[in-house]
């Protein structure tokens, strides 16, 4: 399959293309059951989630179906309770800004605590048959630590720096904890199937090089060791992070995901034996067909025909995109890089 | 001066440093006037404008003033009618989402229409003596465009975007108006004293770099070769674009400012003969002295005592900034830069 391939950098016929968030809201057949369900009962049902993995891969010519949850799951069996707000904004209920307000959290047993996602799962595979690779996926250390002490979104990530300024050693402590509970899950969703796996490190991009290096990067690099062998490679992806690829790299990740901040070509210059993911701006699928083929054919010149390179978004599918320019970039991809350069 | 001196990499002997928002809520002694004034009131009473710069002169080591001003002002006079709410969030009344919107749009004499500004730049210059210079400044072309198309902040700038995809003539004409009122705006301001202008273009790094160099850059080009050779430097600051700096350095400023997304050293190796201000963290200074020392430190070995390093933040204050840790930083990089390397 040309998304496994191109993971190990294997050349292609075409582009493997698939898209981050691409099961979800600007669907109208998601918005017909999150109508009836809310966001964690959706992910919460086995069936439901299954059903709404495929929901994109029925439509368009995708290379990949990525299981649908969300990243802050494991926090309920951590200990740390969370809900949604009414506009799907989380809070988390007691924030953790402190060592001390660590007591009580605790290592998860994801495959028995995130039963209902390993059983999605399953489904997914059996449905896809070998159709298409299922991509699992988890919030990366930095990403999930910034929620739980932000206390959700937030605007200049000031609690969570200040944690680290102030405690950088409670702040390892809280990134340890998260980091084995991301080991697990990861290791849970290959048992159950999942043949990628993908950490969104979506919030790293508020943190400079200085402060990635130190307080961070071993924290990913230790989940991405664990990850190493088990079947399923891993995609990094940091958010915001094009600046200090050659740091991200460092986390040894077999691909890296690119924002779409920078060059595609300016971003493999400073990469060795890796393959890379990205990068078109998903708000370009608000454009017309014309602004989108300019777009994705800039991309594929600049990947060169290098094997390694997966199509996707520099960030996630936005609700308001329309389906049909979603059908239109997965096609421009795979027309324009099966043809010759 | 060595403000001065570093734009025109002339060595000197320590580093000169001034901070984005360094006039601002952090100080106890600006909260005070806030309290009876609002923002924009403060913004145009020429008084008050120029005792809220020199607030922070007056405590700290600072090595130039910034103007006082809101990047919102040559709107009104544009005919595109803003107030703040009380949270100090930016609306516009009718925002600008195609070309048809330009209609009663127009250019501004920032001299006349802008007199408050300029009247607060005179009586900043007089109170400063020689002490230190006076820093002017605008909005870049993009930035204001973005706030005068999303209406005000923006979460994904996708109406900007939209109206540059569907009609990048249509976009063009209004980055050509503001970029005519830019202009203006800053010569008026250098005429009135300001010794250096800065250009902030605070949302350009929600565009990746195609869109940029094709639909952003040759404005700000355009601004900055219209103030060449005016006894002023221009310094170019674009946030969130550090991955594409060889781009944002085509804009041909004297000097570039950089975010704190990219290590010192790997910035200044992508650019050439010119000055570079930046680029700490400005949530650094919510850490104890420790933190802010070793990062001090690490954008100063980075600079490696190369002529025509300014330090700063790599984006403005925030307002639970202690006022103390201001001191210990402005000290912290004169001790650091005069100390042999």
């Amino acid at each position: 399959m040309r998304l496994l391939d191109a993971c190990s950098r294997v050349p292609v016929d075409a582009t493997p293309v698939w898209l981050m968030r691409q099961a979800g809201r600007y669907l109208p057949e998601y918005r017909a059951i999150r109508e009836k369900l809310s966001f964690v009962e959706m992910c919460m049902r086995p069936d439901i989630a299954a059903e709404v993995t495929l929901q994109p891969l029925r439509r368009f010519e995708l290379d990949a179906a990525i299981i649908f949850a969300d990243i802050l799951l494991p926090l309920e069996p951590m200990g740390i309770g969370f809900h949604f707000t009414p506009e799907d904004g989380p809070v988390i209920e007691k924030p953790i800004r402190s060592a001390r307000d660590l007591e009580g959290v605790h290592g998860i047993d994801a495959a028995a605590d995130l039963q209902y996602v390993m059983d999605a799962i399953r489904l997914v595979r059996h449905e896809l048959g070998g159709r298409a690779p299922l991509i699992g996926f988890s919030g990366a250390p930095f990403t999930l630590a910034s929620y739980i002490v932000e206390g959700g979104h937030s605007r200049n990530y000031a609690y969570v720096k200040e944690f680290m300024y102030d405690d950088p050693v409670g702040f390892g402590r809280l990134m340890s904890l998260i980091s084995d509970v991301v080991v697990d899950y990861l290791l849970a969703q290959i048992a159950a199937g999942a043949q990628v796996v993908q950490l969104f490190d979506s919030w790293v991009g508020w943190l400079g090089p200085y402060d990635y290096e130190l307080l961070v990067l071993p924290h990913v690099r230790y989940v991405i060791d664990k990850l190493k062998g088990r079947g399923a490679p891993v995609v990094y992806f940091g958010n915001g992070a094009s600046a200090m690829l050659h740091l991200v790299a460092k986390a040894g990740s077999e691909v890296i995901g690119v924002d779409w901040r920078i060059e595609l070509d300016r971003a493999w210059e400073q990469l060795d034996g890796v393959a890379i993911q990205g990068n078109l701006d998903p708000l370009t699928l608000l454009g017309p067909p014309k602004a989108i083929e300019e777009r994705v054919a800039d991309i594929i010149r600049r990947a060169g025909g290098r094997p390694g390179h997966i199509f996707n978004l520099g960030h996630g599918l936005i609700p308001q995109t329309p389906p049909d320019n979603v059908k239109y970039l997965v096609d421009a991809v795979h027309r324009l890089s099966a043809a010759p350069i």
